[in-house]
């Protein structure tokens, strides 16, 4: 069965066409710059050349329709007919408490995302843009959302019920959610099966390390606990995002540099992290290279990153009661060797050594990084959450319960 | 040499004297309400009883009066002249970076106090009402100033900046500095003495659990991380402080309740943390007596307590790679028998296990509660900030290094 997986942002629109039989992707792309002038559309066949046009997409609509004419372009388009797409599948940021597992798409599923946007305003609202669009150019094709949160549904009050007075979290259901929910699921599942471990049967950390950074712990296949809170600003120091901080900074750096909260708060998202360590990038590549040529801030910055992630492992080792395994994914885990070194570093106490060489030659690829004798595996498993989009968009389709 | 402890807070003042020779309290007391209606002032002498009496206290002079009159009275009295007291100690919460150790108080010592205002804006001010009415009612006593900061700086960096952006730090100092650090120095000293390691080739985490709750990762003797932060809002799950939160939370309740985020963080501060959570107390042993009747959601508040004292150790065991042994001290780290048990089931992974009887036995009183052999020793060491303050007092007025 072909999917189409879509996944929204206020102002872009990614895509992958993905066969559910083979797990083939057989096209994939952006549609970038959706509503501002400069837009930009790009689309890549299996097998074929990645081509890039300038064309202004005024809004979703506009922008999914060139991805469909993309997809049976007599040129290099992968499809003869559109009838041959049996399904789309939407990422969706914020599912609120409603949502435990993915939904097909129908009136009071789109109330329910409505509901939720005011938990994530910037991400539910685009989301419905895109499912909109879709329902009007592909009327009666069935829709499955899928939420970032939902794999995290599972996490007892202890995990998620924050330190404030009970009466936010009843009136306003202040709390933790999680999010990068499909990757952790994904990793996990996948990290059992690699190591020949039964997931119902197993204390997995799955480390999402890339511009956003969660960590997860997973008991017998569920989320317990997880770093980002009731905004993906909690957690990790992150590419821009600052991650854990004393909340009363939040009115201290207010006062000093006279900005309102949401001015801080916009710091706090877009220029902290380690690019607000560091002073030079948010991406982890930029700071290898000028660590490499000797810049002691990316180095620290790193440093940072590192440590607060090792801490991590170990609060959610303890939350689990013992670990059987530590999954590295994403951009900075699948490729940042250093970086998964120095977070190893610091867990020896678990019976954990590094293999230096294994460590070097896992890039991007699935691999075990510890040594035979360690008594907890580390591994390297590149998340993919289109694909899981894709699995439960097919499952939900057939009529079939997750 | 008989020392005069002294701790000022905005309102109130709580003294010891102390015989830094025997180490015995000869006398201590509190003045509460300085500067409100209803003043009342308390005194117990050593072997003696307490004595309460109504006595505005206009303000801190006044207050530091009744203390040496108090002390010297032909009634209950225990010195016969004030010219015994030799030197007066100062509890500072907020030292900056400026303080690594206790000092001797001169006017740079106090301008440097005044500049640590401003992060400490309850405390600081208080604590210099004190040392000034000492300095009028007792010219050319000495002094010394003890910080609950000072402990902590040799945090190394990678623990005590936070993911913002590095002008922060740089122009208005924020890092974390934590606080607590006279009892977590002398809870590590104890700790390993009282087990017979080696303090100089030793990991420590001390866990100081009262109304105010931090923890501390403490190698060969030097803290190297620490839960509060800026100020003392980060962290544990407090009495009435919420410790840790997305950071978004504050403008989220902000909007919602229609407050200022000056408001909600006095929420945060005051009406948070496990009374917040129970709607109850913030006392840890009206929480016990409602849970022993039932109460859920004092026995939630509980449970949300201990598991984040049980992440928090994990973490300091990354923190520290490894960790030799772990010390509850202060009112519910010395008395709560179910908490400890409750974090120290999360601790199996470290080769613990609780001695059940000998926790149920060692109450406001040293002793260990892992079996004989846990690999890593658990015990309890009441927390004494006073004797501290009063030794680090009689070391510097002998004129001797810390």
């Amino acid at each position: 069965m072909d999917v189409l997986v879509i996944n929204c942002g206020s102002s872009s629109l990614k895509y992958q066409l993905i066969n559910t039989d083979t797990e083939e992707v057989l096209a994939s792309g952006l549609c970038d710059r959706i509503g501002i002038s400069g837009g930009q559309f790009s689309y890549k066949p299996k097998g074929g050349e990645k081509t890039t046009q300038d064309v202004d997409m005024p809004d979703h609509e506009v922008a999914v329709k060139l991805v469909l004419n993309a997809l049976v372009n007599q040129k290099d388009g992968i499809l003869k007919s559109l009838d041959e797409i049996k399904a789309t599948g939407h990422r969706i940021v914020h599912g609120g408490e409603h949502f435990t597992h993915s939904a097909l798409v129908n009136d009071e599923v789109i109330k329910h995302i409505e509901e939720c946007a005011d938990l994530a305003p910037l991400h539910n609202p685009a989301h419905l843009l895109g499912i909109r669009a879709c329902q009007h150019l592909m009327p009666n094709k069935p829709m499955v959302a899928v939420f970032d949160t939902a794999f995290h549904q599972t996490m007892p009050p202890r995990a998620y019920i924050y330190g404030i007075p009970n009466e936010y979290y009843e009136k306003y259901k202040i709390r933790r959610y999680g999010f990068h929910g499909t990757s952790h699921s994904y990793v996990s599942k996948r990290t059992a099966e690699f190591l020949g471990i039964p997931l119902e049967n197993s204390k997995i950390i799955t480390c999402h390390l890339g511009n956003g950074s969660s960590i997860c712990a997973i008991e017998n296949g569920k989320s317990v606990d997880t770093s980002m809170g009731l905004t993906p600003l909690e957690g990790l120091v992150m590419g821009t995002r600052s991650g854990d901080l004393d909340p009363a900074i939040i009115d201290y750096i207010a006062q000093k540099e006279n900005l309102s909260t949401k001015e801080v708060l916009n710091i706090l998202n877009k220029k902290s992290g380690v690019l607000g360590i560091s002073g030079l990038s948010s991406d982890f590549r930029d700071l290898l290279a000028a660590d490499e040529q000797g810049d002691l801030k990316a180095r620290f910055a790193r440093e940072v990153f590192a440590y607060r992630v090792a801490k991590y492992i170990g609060a959610y080792t303890a939350a689990l009661t013992g670990v059987d395994a530590i999954a590295f994914c994403a951009g900075v885990g699948e490729n940042a060797k250093f970086i998964r070194g120095k977070i190893v570093s610091h867990l020896q106490f678990l019976g954990i050594t590094l293999d230096e060489q294994a460590n070097l030659d896992t890039v991007g690829k699935e691999g075990i990084i510890s040594t035979k004798d360690s008594k907890v595996k580390v591994c390297v498993i590149p998340t993919n959450e289109e694909l899981m989009i894709a699995r439960d968009t097919r499952t939900l389709v057939l009529g079939k319960h997750l």
